[in-house]
């Protein structure tokens, strides 16, 4: 029996806990952050079992007993979140121990990361002391886990429903932010993980998971620093051998670096050996959060590309001109459309002033009709293998012309038609609104067209660079 | 007397128009788009002067009076905007020399853009046609102008307030989508032109003017193609010898070439020569529309660094090492704080978990008191160029912590105070809001900041992006 196969269902009961105590919530009305916060998170998802709370003198707070020690609960406590300050930690383990608790999730800071050697000490004697009573740490210094189908949160606005993408995180924030950004463009979680210092689980033990893991199918992550390089490198590359990867290097820089180990007590290593390594796991490393947004997008609803042809549409010329160039730099093509594509465009383009050689130029899209026959034209070009529309919402001359909830609606539903009837991917790029009315309709169109499986992006740049990354990725794993 | 003397005055008067005429405004209710569309620019920044329709059989639009034909007006008329087909284009330029007309903007595209011969010899045939006459002809296939001192308006939207930004765009949308995201960030623009196809007033034009223009101390712009290259380049060079200029030049890739002849009739030219032309006339080169806006911001809020030192400090380890990395690739420094610094920070931070080295990495913002000490520290530290403080609104635990409008009042007043006490620069990153509360406050914020002189930028990102062109500006012109 190999490790992988010893560690994969002990990993598995870290995120089905039947039951949680949060140690260290303030009895303060409004405490937001800490202890509060993960109340907060996991009422409103909806966590199913007991939520026990450890206080040394409230009875209750928020509707919720509180019990002076987490021995003084009766019944099984599965997991503990740790809130109380780094030098209450040991005693609170001892706890866990003889409350036979199977994961200690240490929100806790102050050990490592800090630079005192006092308690970087510390942190390691309460690893080893976890690891001796048969306990899991996540953390130190940590946001833990969403777990939809687990109706785990680690912040709030974070939904029950699961899907495809997991998250390796070593930033509680930066897998809040992931998520924040990711969800109203229909992106589904099957389990996001902000593990912190790593002093126990780390990297290549959630990476070995998520590979297992039936539910992930896309595996994105953001790593500070490089634990246990050797036994890392095999947990991507035998995950980049098996789903589709995606990492966010932090680090990159001498500065980035050292902000790294005063985060999580990282040692960042060369970018350029990691770099080396995502190549050779077939791996994407990505530049930024958005981009880890938008290759998971892509990952999600695009899925593949069967070349590098792009068809183009939208209204205005100069955002056509910036999007040829932007989908060029991205590796894509912007071919020349065959006359039959030209002369179905014609006939639905109302001036001869615009361009219909593609990227297209057409204020058709504004009309139901015009936009279903453009649309329809587009996906049936021989020489496009995905279609790009970019629209705004709220503003321009399209804002006046009747209801935009409707014409959304009857959008969306006309792309995904056409994106199933074809067999070709439709993507959309919604240009980022500056007015509330217009941001209102474009979240309500980003999560229509979500629900409707196309692609969205915030910008034809961000697109161009999501479909981009995809056929990188391809090349490296059908060459 | 040179070129330039002989045509700055010239160009001064297309910018103050006393009265103009639309020919081509749809009586249909509601047309938004073209003449229609310049009719409701005109009234909502209010336009001083008469505004003339040009109808063959309406007797009025939208309660103006129109006039079968442009000599039916009897009163003078110094601009008009065609919006008629472009076959109609020569009776009204004949109407214009007849009314002694001083512009004409065609809206008007059709033109040499289409790639068709006998459309290009009508441009060419127009053109030659208003110069024997002493007509200015902006455009066609383009936009025209927003110039707030004259309530000239190209779009909705576009604010009366002027300001030190003028912009020469080739593309309308693309000058509207630059004063779309930069209003709200506060900057305010001298003079915004769009000139399309540039078939008599060209981009040397526009650059010679705003270098001699003393309302503009900042130029940016969008160009597609190269017409009179050597004229343009020498241009460019006084233009970036004068005053700071930022440029975004499209077809950098052979598709974007394609797609900037088929929009404006362009001829690209080569992106290395003109990147040579950029270094060599102390211009910026910028990427994208939102680093034009971005470099804008820098331009007319920080103006200038004292060196390449920035304290960062926000709430959040993962955006804090993130942020080390975006500005170290920008060119910039984050460097370690100073124990004095470092003593004042930890006399407001909570936490030892918290990093208090650089990036800063602090709860302590979301207090009034510990604002205002956090940021004074930060200003303080004898290493500091410039701080960077990143933050969110609408979410997380600060969004639970008071009346939020009061609260971003009093930090963009302590900021503002800050600034002007230490002489040096701050700039907030807002990060993006996902729900609608978040993005009317983080609205609101953005423009209060602006109101007290603080730069801000979408993502630290950018903001590092910003700092970090400045920066390169800077050395060009100082070394």
């Amino acid at each position: 029996m190999t490790a992988l196969a010893e560690s994969t269902p002990e990993l598995e009961f870290i995120f089905h806990p039947r039951s949680i105590a949060i140690a260290g919530v303030s009895a303060k009305e409004g405490a937001a952050f800490g202890g509060g916060g993960f109340v907060t998170s996991l009422q409103e998802i909806g966590f199913r079992g007991p939520i026990y709370l450890i206080h040394p003198t409230a009875p209750a707070i928020r509707g919720l007993k509180c019990y002076p020690r987490l021995t003084d609960i009766a019944d099984d406590v599965d997991y503990v979140i740790s809130s109380v300050p780094a030098r209450f930690v040991p005693q609170l383990l001892e706890d866990c121990i003889a409350k036979n608790v199977k994961v200690l999730h240490l929100f806790t800071a102050g050990f490592t990361e800090t630079g005192d050697a006092e308690r970087a000490k510390m942190e390691q004697a309460v690893v080893a002391r976890a690891r001796e009573a048969g306990i899991r740490i996540i953390g130190p210094n940590c946001m833990g886990l969403y777990v939809p189908e687990s109706r785990l949160a680690m912040m709030q606005g974070q939904i029950p429903e699961p899907g495809p993408v997991g998250m390796v995180s070593q930033s509680g924030m930066n897998a809040g932010e992931f998520v924040r950004y990711a969800l109203p463009r229909g992106v589904r979680c099957s389990k996001v993980i902000s593990f912190g210092n790593g002093s126990d689980l780390k990297a290549a033990d959630f990476f070995e998971y998520l590979t297992d893991d039936p539910k992930t199918e896309i595996i994105v992550a953001y790593l500070e620093g490089i634990q246990d390089g050797p036994r890392l490198a095999r947990a991507i590359r035998r995950a980049g051998a098996t789903k589709p990867v995606a990492i966010l290097k932090a680090g990159r820089t001498e500065a980035g670096s050292r902000a790294a180990n005063s985060h999580t007590a990282s040692l960042a290593g060369s970018l350029q050996v990691f770099d080396g390594l995502c190549k050779q796991a077939g791996a994407l490393r990505v530049e930024s959060l958005e981009e880890l947004v938008d290759v998971a997008v892509t990952f999600q609803f695009v899925k593949r590309l069967k070349g590098p042809n792009v068809v183009v549409i939208g209204g205005g010329g100069g955002a056509s001109v910036l999007a040829a160039d932007d989908l060029a730099a991205s590796g894509l093509q912007v071919p020349p459309l065959l006359p039959e594509t030209q002369e179905a465009l014609a006939k639905v383009t109302h001036e001869a002033g615009t361009s219909i050689r593609n990227p297209i130029d057409t204020t058709s899209l504004w009309e139901e009709e015009g936009f279903e026959a453009s649309m329809r034209a587009c996906v049936d070009a021989p020489n496009a293998d995905v279609v790009l529309m970019h629209t705004a919402w709220g503003m321009g001359p399209s804002a006046r012309a009747g209801d935009p909830y409707e014409r959304m609606r009857k959008q969306a539903a006309t792309l995904a038609r056409l994106q199933k009837e074809s067999g070709k991917p439709i993507v959309v790029a919604v240009r980022e609104p500056t007015q509330p009315e217009g941001f209102e309709q474009t979240q309500e169109f980003v999560q229509i067209c979500a629900r409707e499986g196309i692609a969205t992006y915030p910008s034809i740049a961000r697109a161009a660079r999501g479909l981009g990354r995809l056929l990188e990725w391809q090349r490296m794993h059908e060459a």
